[in-house]
């Protein structure tokens, strides 16, 4: 058993447009990377949690890296004391799965820690013991595909059905964080509880062809198919300047977009690097005209999920 | 050019569990015969129906048929004018789609008695002209799979987008028919107007799954995605016996089913013939213990479509 490992679990984009709840695809390179040691002592103890200007509880039973290393730890009836340190590679609340990648890491590492007892699907239900922490609701559509990579669909929460399906091989994801900051819970509040049935129909018809065209490897049907009439109305309140981001992503050539899970990141796909970075730039310039400061991120789509470094 | 010939249209299941208003697929065999005959005088006449009692009228421009050749006669705009007697093959107000097979097989059989001056999928606007006087509204979950075959996705209506979805192999459709009626329009009155977005969202992640279960000849995949949460619980009550017959059906082996179209019809999925017949057997008994009388259909999904029979 090795006595200290490095394991780093990928952002998230969740939703995915006309997938509300249901849908969600991993990025490369940004991510939270967290520390495992074994420790003498039964328990789980988070020493240290950097990039979060320190908003972040080191009470593991408010944290979901700790929460979802105990109900493993639980799991497999183990008594084994483990101390993390968390490193945030993104930002908090940004709509990127933040707390979702945590959990994942967090888990993942301790599941390598101990010997890979579980397979890498097992470690779902934990990692959203964590999530449960952070939104109140057990969702997993960035739990499973930092977990796992890919694009994945979430068919169903109880019981748990993650289906991956497959990337076509050009597809790039642009994201933009703009410097503001949405709850998820009033995200989720602002959202109504009825749809009528008719915009509900338009939203299953465009999923089932946002799935199709993944499968089909058909980009013109995935960009007809992003597009989401039940949510994205609601929130796009939310993220100032939403509509004109969106549409110069489009003029720049993007296939689609929408706010990444709840927001504020704004995710666009593209068919190539020099696309998605042309996007990038136009929609980066349109929340500049508003005075808003933005990150920007550029991936492929990493169909690798969490992995130890180190 | 031919003076006569004799078109075909296979009956269609609509709606496909949890694909309300976007799903449908064609199955084999069963489908309205449409004779089609060039004369002299410029208009469209209906010179015999049969086998619908004497229910259908022969006005044209009241009948699937003769709306959708007049369509496409005036879109290519054509002065020629033609005969024709129709044939059902199927009983009416069965939910099996005897409209749309009309109104697809008089269409398919003007555009080659023409001499075939569009493709098989340009044909499609003018047979849901004919639907539209049947149901009151332009649905294309009968019409493209009657027209195309197969599985088919309607992504969307306003703009006409239609996807075939690869069949798997091994899939058997059961359809059993009850000597019951139900209208379409009564069918529609019965549904909710507004639905809360948590069953929206169960309903989304089903039709995605169910996609992604066709595409990847998943067959567990498929069983678990065949759940309507929506429209099944609402119109089980216009087929008596509906639950009963449906669990039958299951229990017999079927992957899934549910409710053809608006019904009475009720349909189900197997992966082999002879589970397909033991399902029919099953429902049809479930049927009978409650002295309903029925017809059952056991077919291979059709990939074919319309087509010229000589």
């Amino acid at each position: 058993m090795k006595k200290e490992i490095h394991a780093f679990a990928p952002a998230t984009v969740a939703n995915v447009s006309c997938g509300f709840d249901i849908f969600g695809f991993a990025i490369d390179s940004v991510g939270d990377e967290v520390i495992l040691r074994l420790c003498d002592k039964p328990g789980v103890y988070i020493k240290k949690i950097t990039g979060d200007n320190g908003k972040l509880p080191l009470d593991p039973d408010k944290n979901t890296a700790g929460v979802a290393i105990k109900a493993f730890l639980k799991y497999i009836n183990s008594n084994q004391g483990i101390e993390i340190d968390l490193h945030k590679g993104m930002p908090l609340s940004s709509g990127l799965g933040s707390s979702a990648a945590s959990a994942v890491a967090a888990v993942f590492g301790a599941n390598f820690l101990l010997g890979n007892l579980l397979k890498r699907e097992e470690l779902l239900k934990f990692a959203l013991e964590g999530e449960k922490i952070a939104s109140g609701a057990a969702h997993a559509d960035n739990i499973a595909p930092s977990l796992l990579g890919g694009f994945i669909l979430v068919r169903s929460c109880n019981p748990i059905d993650i289906i991956k399906i497959p990337t076509p091989d050009k597809l790039f994801s642009t994201i933009v964080h703009p410097w503001i900051e949405i709850r998820t819970e009033d995200a989720r509040k602002i959202l109504k509880e009825f749809i009528s049935i008719k915009d509900a129909v338009i939203q299953w018809g465009n999923i089932a062809g946002f799935v199709a065209g993944l499968m089909k490897e058909d980009y013109e049907l995935i960009a007809r198919s992003m597009q989401d009439v039940i949510v994205e109305p609601v929130r796009l309140s939310l993220v100032p300047g939403f509509k004109q981001v969106k549409e110069s992503a489009l003029k720049a050539g993007a296939l689609g977009g929408g706010i990444s899970g709840s927001g504020p990141s704004i995710f666009a796909l593209s068919t190539s690097k020099t696309t998605a970075e042309k996007v990038g730039k136009n929609m980066q310039s349109e929340f500049g005209a508003l005075n808003i400061k933005s990150d920007l991120y550029i991936s492929r789509i990493n169909e690798e999920g969490a992995k130890i470094l180190s």
